[in-house]
């Protein structure tokens, strides 16, 4: 039985498609696996969208015939569009292939999603959005004919992932996915003031309140340790939040996690859900046999405004715990790795901090470190689009030059906007950049394995893998005029830190972490 | 009396929206002009749309209220989608100014028209399109009120240039812009064989042919320069054709100018314009004053379809012309500049090669050059979204393995796509780069003499400066793992072009040519 992706794969050679410009994500996990059993399609990995789709148009001027691109959703497809524009107006034949969400969980406003279908159709193109997974093969073969129609066209399929797993059709986990519990504050109830304090005094710790929005913010995260204190309730912060107070001072509170295992862990047990400021969790991909839904069966849930989480502390005579101090973390000795290098940051945080965080995977160790930091500020990927934690850093230090940046980014995503770092040695901006270099999509990798698939040839891997060649960042922070060192040791991580921090202006450290394989 | 863009600077101004992170074109001039009589406005120069856009959602986040960003017409705006995408998710308040054509320019399908708005709903924001100059004050207002509305989003205000360049509504130098001769070969009157014979045969040197799409190979070029020969028509090939055969055995026909006043030139004294796989040519930007159609008054436009081309010609009885070979250019001496450039690339062109150009002002003495050297391809900008030539390569170099890929790369264009070296680096695609580094967007500091403002002051050229710091392509290139040399003279860049194409891989070559400036 082939699997939705393998029957595209097939199907694009058997229309005579055997390149691949490719740019995956996890919603295209399925079609990386299917090329190991496809050796004649070619799989090009390029760092950045608008290098795959400028390839297939070059490509097309050349050989006369399309190849296929490989997009990551929305914002995928968005970053390949100006060099899609360039394709339409060169009459290139080009056939992207754009993952989607899997169809069931389109409806629930997952962080990735957008209207598809209007950035396609934007290139003058035509849009093949399959009916079914038996739907694939004859929607392959109708985008290819698109494209290769005189004068020749972009054409674009957009693939979900559950049609992508199989042939057969998918059915989610719970048939109550959509609507019930609401994908958004607008479809659910709003508790006022004294329905919101029966409630919590009634629930204690089977309500949870989770914060997002304005209530991440030192005011909303105490107000929400006081109604903790005085209540039992739990008390999360979304997963991605947009600016999250942290450090000395700052109650630890911790966020809904990112894998649908950890937050449906965190949930257990809920009989109510509180929304102040946050969305109705929902997992960020779909995954075969998992619920896309994380809000535990029967839970309720209700919103609150984010201007009454201070009268309802006050209202529930809660008090701020006087919790003791942690200790500080202590500067850590050794190889790089991902958790060394989070105490070193933890140790040398500085005062008054923003933390621009797209660390990612490399990223993990960094929460449970910096919480004994002093007080500082952390801006998360909100979207999930990734290549926003250089260009996000750029626009924080100007707007507090008075506040040290630092941006902890990882490898694969630093290549989308790389150039970020040349606006940062123009406008002399007092940012501190470390690449989390571990020489791969390691992010992509974890999700291989969680989508189900058992791809482990060397052409699935090889467009997870960063390295041949390494990228050598500090190379390329000196070439856009950024000083720039590299770490190996927690010890170099450490002076090198720092230094940067002390000297004026932008500093790259590429810190070399240990390639990153799963398990 | 001020400019549209003034109004629209002081208006964000006093709306408290006082940063700018800025990736302008032509068609946003007037608005960098503006910025010399505004200094409380600063403009940040990003060298990339997804900087730009992130910025100011990190702005965003730590500042509380919006910057505004200023984007180059739809491809501009596409590039920076993705991080909108994720200001939208962190609900951060940010005021897009997207330049657009003038109102009048925007239904002749110029090479840079796109649907904007489609690009700015994506996002989940609102679209702001004044309805006239003096709606601009206005317009700006609501933007910033959406922007800054509970909870912030992304508010997208569309400026189209005649608004721009004066509060008085500007009005197209011809009434009959739109529409009569059409702007796309749909429109126009398709001639048959005999038709066209007898057309070309009564009107001699008064008819032009216009090459382009598939009409621009050998068998197109060889064909028109019989035609040429027979009847004395003029010939020539549209202004960025998808593919162009070009050097020895190939008849050298010269391509329509970029420059209207050129283009103009070229056509003056038609009375038929005969389109061969070409579009009607429209000038690629909208001046103050200047014609927006290219063709002359009471020219008539017709079609020809390329496969007659071959036919016509034989119809004709015209012969190939028996040229001579021109003499093969010298290698020249001294220190670099556009013209000796052309010349070492030109005498050192290989057999077969391939040329993705994507070298703009510095690269207007190819073509001359380029007329004696061996057998070539040029792929050209088709669509004006800059960024596309080293992605082009690579597709190129993908589809076509045995012949040798020359990308003549500008300074400022490369650093959109950068990470493409990357890719050449991993599949060792025989790829020679050339960076014609000349420390600007020199386009643009020629284009805002073209729209007639009168900036000089510091603020506006520092938004067309690419020095402070200069960037160092070569060091960039070794990070992304391509061998990389810089040239400062003629001899050197003979010395390592010559390398670079004896040895297999990829290579970057960062050409120093004197830092640009206009007249």
């Amino acid at each position: 039985m082939s699997t939705g992706a393998e029957v595209v794969v097939n199907r694009l050679l058997a229309e005579g498609v055997d390149v691949c410009f490719a740019n995956p994500g996890t919603s295209e996990m399925h079609f990386v696996a299917a090329l190991d059993a496809a050796p004649a399609m070619r799989p090009v990995l390029c760092l950045f969208e608008g290098v795959a789709t400028g390839a297939a148009d070059g490509y097309a001027r050349i050989a006369g015939r399309p190849a296929a691109t490989l997009l990551h959703l929305g914002p995928g497809m968005a970053n390949g569009l100006a060099n899609l524009h360039n394709a339409r107006r060169a009459f290139s034949p080009v056939v992207n292939v754009v993952g989607d969400h899997a169809t069931y969980h389109q409806a629930l406003d997952a962080p990735l999603e957008s209207d598809i279908d209007a950035l396609a159709r934007w290139a003058h193109g035509s849009v093949h959005r399959p009916e079914s997974a038996a739907d694939l093969d004859a929607a392959v073969h109708a985008a290819v004919q698109s494209a290769t129609s005189t004068p020749g066209r972009v054409a674009t399929l957009i693939l979900p992932a559950d049609y992508s797993w199989g042939s057969e059709p998918q059915k989610p986990v719970r048939d109550n996915l959509v609507g019930q519990q609401g994908s958004s504050p607008d479809h659910t109830d709003t508790l006022d003031l004294a329905g919101a304090a029966e409630l919590l005094r009634a629930q204690g710790e089977r309500a949870v309140l989770l914060l997002g929005g304005a209530a991440t913010g030192v005011g909303g995260l105490q107000a929400a340790a006081r109604i903790r204190a005085a209540t039992g309730a739990r008390v999360l912060v979304e997963t991605f939040p947009a600016r999250l107070a942290r450090g000395q001072g700052v109650p630890a509170i911790e966020r809904l996690g990112y894998l649908a295992e950890q937050a449906t862990q965190q949930l257990a047990g809920s009989t109510h859900l509180v929304l102040v400021g946050a969305r109705s969790p929902v997992s960020f991909f779909a995954y075969p046999g998992k619920p896309s839904v994380l809000v535990p069966d029967g839970t309720e849930v209700r919103n609150l405004a984010i201007d009454e989480l201070a009268r309802l502390a006050g209202e529930l005579g809660g008090q701020l715990p006087n919790t003791p101090q942690p200790d500080p973390v202590e500067l850590p000795t050794g190889t790089l790795n991902p958790q060394n290098l989070a105490q070193v940051i933890a140790a040398l945080l500085p005062e008054n901090a923003i933390i621009s965080d797209e660390a990612n995977t490399s990223g993990v160790f960094l929460p449970a470190a910096t919480a004994s930091s002093p007080r500082h500020d952390v801006l998360t990927l909100t979207g999930g689009a990734i290549g926003q934690g250089l260009p996000v850093a750029v626009g924080a230090a100007i707007a507090a030059p008075d506040r040290p940046v630092i941006a902890l980014q990882s490898d694969g995503s630093a290549a989308y906007t790389i150039s970020a770092l040349w606006t940062m040695a123009r406008e002399h901006l007092d940012v501190t950049v470390v690449i989390l270099n571990n020489h791969a999509y390691a992010i992509l990798q974890l999700e291989l394995l969680r989508v189900g698939t058992q791809a482990d040839g060397e052409r699935s891997r090889s467009l997870l893998d960063l390295s041949r060649p390494d990228i050598d960042f500090a190379s390329i922070a000196e070439g856009f005029g950024v000083p720039a060192t590299r770490a190996g040791t927690a010890q170099e991580l450490a002076d090198q830190f720092r230094a940067a921090l002390a000297e004026p202006g932008p500093h790259l450290i590429d810190a070399a972490l240990p390639t990153w394989s799963p398990g």
